[in-house]
């Protein structure tokens, strides 16, 4: 059964979150679309948005994860979920998994900004916020609907999609 | 950690599978989403789409529900997402309760139709194929976010949400 | 070449503005989306939007048709757009051939609702807008990417397009 | 009242047909949209689509629009509209406007592509459409719900509309 309780959304920008604009006809960040999309579920979850950066996840350097896992750390809350570009994603899952204890924490993106129409970006924050209520302390990519713990998952670039790995 | 084996996906009908017919200006069915939207989401679970009726929730009768108590028991599948309308969808949930035994059940729906661009559909079947895939065995109701066993759940109709409700 | 003066939007409902309502499950009006897609057209056009009623083109009645009639007399504007439902689109356009005299009024609407994502209505307003840019004075129906004038047109209720129809 | 005779569409590329490529994350083109955008307008013209080239308009070279003269010169239609990039749509239509005579000839695009849900596009479409139908030979940019010839018009890249602009 789904715990009742506050979630936090950390907010880093990614494919999720790019627009198009229509002057210069290139991708940019504006802002999240995070609450629009929780509006658009008829979340009635308790949530907490918070918006750390909003880059490209190819940009992300080692004080950008840093601070994430500062935020988890700050938060009052066990159960996080990362919105993340899907590029570095598995990068910042084992940082913050080697950093963090006893707090769940789902990192998810998409393949295609949710402003495009085609966007996976729905049904992926739905999957995120299902897998943070239920899975036991620990760091998970939710992607492709499923779920896959930090240090066994990689990100197949050739098919965009996210598999199991196994690492010793 | 999600489970990773078999899903079977029960397709009853709802608001989730409607459509508008542009010549008699109603709203009716033709045939489900479900396998469009996990084509959207990106989904590479493995999957069984079952369609058992396509009727609105408002018309099912003892026996359509026998058929989809029927449906789960045959079913290889110990994980089952149901999509179904949400005016009737706790009385299912009930008689799936009381009737079935050692499977993880989840029905879920949408407030608006997922062709009408508006739609909480993919969230929701996001959020119930998590749900599904980490949640013991019981029979619960996936919406708004939020996850419900079968037995503390109820429809508030006048807010169009899911809300607890403890029975004795 | 385009004509550059005011044009009039008289908007009446029809199917092109209707909605769905989540909590009842029925198409509904609220207000009209013409501003919204206008904005969405990256319409630099002057126009003036007049909401005249809101219903379903069954519903309307000779009293209604006068009252268009009256607003388009009324208005300082010589070129004038109706918003309006499909089914007896063709029985206002002949009410308003014959009772005006001097003023290019270009009438249309939609299959789909505006909101349902496979709407029509974007395109038939972009078309309406550039027909009543630079016909003659005179009634006509925009529909199908095609202009009819106001005596020489049927809807085909079976297929669900506006056709020719000479009447004598 | 419009003309009821064969339209060719000339499809170049630009904006209206980019799309967004999930594996790179970068816009680019694959095939034009036009026909499925005909659909969604419900259109029931005699259209005959013919893709030129599907460039970015910032890549067009004399050549290619030599390439499009040729194509108008040679099209047994006389009524034609081509689909092009925004950013140096004014070029080409000056190009064409002392190259040609005897046709009617409308370019237009989109400042969003189509893929994006927030398109200008098939009000664009509809609007050229309209306009092809109804002017007197010539060649003219429609854009903006407006409609400009050749000779007599910029796009102001600071704001992303299209003016008029008087030239001697």
């Amino acid at each position: 059964m789904a715990v009742r309780e506050r979630i936090r959304i950390l907010v880093t920008g990614g494919t999720f979150d790019k627009e198009y604009n229509e002057i210069h006809g290139r991708l940019f960040f504006k802002q999240s679309h995070v609450a629009e999309m929780l509006a658009l579920g008829r979340s009635k979850l308790q949530v907490e948005i918070q918006t750390l950066m909003m880059i490209d996840s190819l940009e992300m350097t080692d004080q950008h994860r840093t601070s994430i896992v500062e935020a988890c750390r700050k938060a009052r809350e066990d159960r996080i979920v990362i919105t993340h570009g899907t590029d570095t994603m598995e990068t910042t899952a084992r940082t913050l998994a080697a950093a963090l204890k006893g707090k769940t924490v789902v990192l998810t993106g998409a393949m295609v900004p949710y402003k495009f129409g085609s966007s996976d970006g729905l049904f992926n924050l739905g999957s995120a916020l299902a897998f943070v209520q239920t899975l036991a302390p620990g760091v998970y990519i939710a992607m492709n609907g499923r779920c896959f713990p930090a240090n066994r998952v990689r990100k197949n670039r050739d098919a965009g999609i996210f598999e199991d790995e196994s690492r010793s």
